[in-house]
């Protein structure tokens, strides 16, 4: 193992995890705020020593993520700490949609139901454990969206300072949710890659020495969050793993972890050891995984985003080869879709099942029925589609298609008249 | 009992309810989908046959309001049925407000987990099984927010047709919110009164024959939802009643329905008989029962709305004469703040809890701090604040004092100069 990090905290308690190992090359590091291998540069992991877990235990617990504390690098009383209690959304059986696309078992997992309404609290709230083990008093992070709320709201309640960061000309509203929670809210006069290496910059100045920025140098733990979004589909389903599940790729970490999720289910025997199919969802504006599939690529060649699907809109993913792999692996896919074919997918989503889903739930269940009509998904088979964000976050796309019936006066007459057919 | 109405259904299902009866004179009714008394005009209210309900019972069940469907006027397979889930949203026990607040015990109950993030949820959820016992197809209300989305949603999972009626100059936001279910969306000529008495226009007809309109003739199930925020909140606790609750009004239904739901867990058993004091809030521009509270009166006089918490905005509150009565006979007061304290609120809950709350939000924890520091509430006794609604629908009441704390370039000497102190 590895020498201790300068920034290494005294003591700490991860709980099952034990140390940190590179995906790469897999030399091995103690616990610490630490992202990269100082041998390879490849991203690091949790590593556990997991013991034994129970069905049972896990069921006796809280209807969070905690239930899956054994599992994740938190400690064992993390449930008894201020925390937003994240998780545990709703997995819907989808007749309805699932009758329209002509596929028989159909479920759809929705995480606009957590505390900030998308899945970003699964991974802030481990990140705020990871900042509460290092002695971190400030919860950071870059963002344009959903990440900047999660924060806000996470370190909030966990009496953490929070510091955000965001290009100086974002949208109002989304200055609204960044700085509602109060903390400090930092508008930088640049792009978003300016925002980024600003707060790598910060990072290595003394000035970000107390700083946990969630998704850099905490970005080993926070990625971990993600594990639960399987841990609880093969739950909800009744301690099984679909057979076939769709899910979006921003960096691609959500897309790895669910898989790492369903390996370690099977791993300590809490499921059968049935094969899965991953599906990877782009949005066509922003598919440089996709276009690699397709191209018979193992890297992905980075893009410039133009699409609605903002929260899925990194050009330059960091998981996409190790995406790939796992497509490639489980006999999955990785397909995208256009701007339009989102918006539909929204409207139908919203129709049948009453989910409003953000764009990126219009990215994966516009690639279910794209692969679904090209004879791709098996219309028989158990099918999980991932939606991680919510509709009112969104709301421009589906805004200028999303109209009145019809206007009338307030009389019997009118409403005859209107809806004679 | 009264002969069966005309649109009675021939055969139906309501579980443990046995009839309608009448608030004012305790004539019973059939049920059926009327809300009125015909002697005395009084609302009808839903009696039941509860028979035995135990704590494991109900532990045992989802976790949603058909945890609590011996409760409730629902058939025992309610939750079998394509449904939103909603309930069993989170209690935070809120440290941090609490300790700003100088309140030892204090939690937060978050209605805005609800699928469509409000405390809507819950009373549609129940309608729609009003609509398929009495054979509607047709799931209808008048909305400026929060209902129209219930209602849109809750149809479109359960396979009802919808029908939304709005004033035709309702904001974008809220229109893409009604229409996006794909339901039919009527926008009325005419102010929200005149939706409403064309709405009265259309039961009467013909043309409504199989409408079920959630708030009107299906108004006596609708409101047994609310219920079910007294059930959780008094398992969350672990099986006791809150000493004190602070309950919105806007009709006062939500907090006469949740008296009701304590008194029935105390008269089936399931609580200790403790005191509980109610508190009602509202919005100082909108406030005929605080008003009516402070005067002593017992009839409550209209007023007409004009205040940011649209969702509680009735000028004629229907339920306020027995909001009055519980607020009294609880030992509890009615109270309202301003404008400025409802935004000082949602700010102050989303700094120390990190939940971001509508404006009825702001008004129960704004009324809360003025009714703290008048002394009226005990700060050693276990307290519970509502919730009701997401932030993310009522932006605009925040966005003015929302801003970024500074803008900078992106260095670090500007962060620093930022920053000093």
């Amino acid at each position: 193992m590895r020498e201790r990090p300068r920034f290494m905290a005294l003591q700490h308690d991860f709980g099952p995890a034990v140390a940190l190992s590179c995906r790469e090359c897999g030399a091995r590091y103690d616990l610490g705020p630490i992202f990269a291998c100082q041998d390879c540069f490849g991203p690091l992991e949790v590593a556990y020593d997991f013991g034994t877990v129970s069905r049972e235990d896990i069921a006796a617990g809280p209807a969070n993520i905690w239930r899956y504390k054994a599992l994740l690098p938190v400690p064992a009383n993390v449930a008894d700490k201020p925390n937003l209690q994240p998780g545990w959304t709703k997995l819907h059986r989808a007749g309805n949609l699932g009758a329209e696309l002509g596929l028989r078992d159909l479920y759809v997992k929705d995480d606009s139901g957590n505390p900030t309404h998308s899945f970003k609290d699964r991974v802030v709230s481990i990140a705020v454990e990871a900042a509460r083990n290092f002695g971190f008093t400030t919860l950071s992070c870059s963002s344009t969206g959903n990440l900047a709320g999660a924060v806000g709201a996470a370190a909030a309640r966990a009496g953490l300072d929070s510091c955000v960061f965001i290009p100086s000309n974002l949208e109002e509203a989304k200055i609204v949710v960044a700085s509602v929670y109060g903390g400090k809210l930092v508008g930088i006069e640049g792009s978003y890659d300016e925002v980024n290496r600003f707060c790598s910059e910060l990072i290595g100045d003394p000035l970000g020495e107390k700083w946990g920025f969630v998704n850099v140098n905490l970005r080993p733990y926070y990625a971990e969050g993600s594990k639960t979004l399987a841990y609880e589909i093969a739950e909800q389903l009744g301690w099984r793993i679909p057979e076939q599940i769709i899910i979006p790729i921003a960096s691609g970490s959500q897309l790895t972890k669910i898989d790492k999720g369903f390996k370690e289910l099977i791993a300590l025997g809490l499921v059968e050891d049935t094969p899965y199919k991953i599906f990877g969802a782009q949005a066509e504006g922003c598919s440089p995984v996709s276009a690699a599939y397709k191209a018979g690529h193992d890297v992905v060649r980075p893009v410039k985003p133009d699409t609605i699907a903002k929260s899925l809109a990194i050009g330059n993913p960091a998981d996409g080869p190790y995406v790939l792999d796992i497509a490639r692996r489980t006999g999955g896919a990785v397909e995208d879709v256009t701007d339009p074919e989102i918006v539909a997918a929204i409207r139908l989503l919203a129709r049948t099942e009453g989910v409003f889903a953000e764009t990126a739930g219009g990215v994966t269940v516009g690639v279910l029925r794209k692969l679904t009509e090209a004879g791709v998904i098996d219309p028989d088979a158990t099918t999980v589609v991932l939606n991680t964000g919510e509709g009112l976050k969104t709301l421009d796309a589906v805004q200028s298609e999303a109209r009145p019936t019809a206007v009338i006066r307030p009389s019997l007459d009118a409403f005859r008249t209107a809806f004679a057919n």
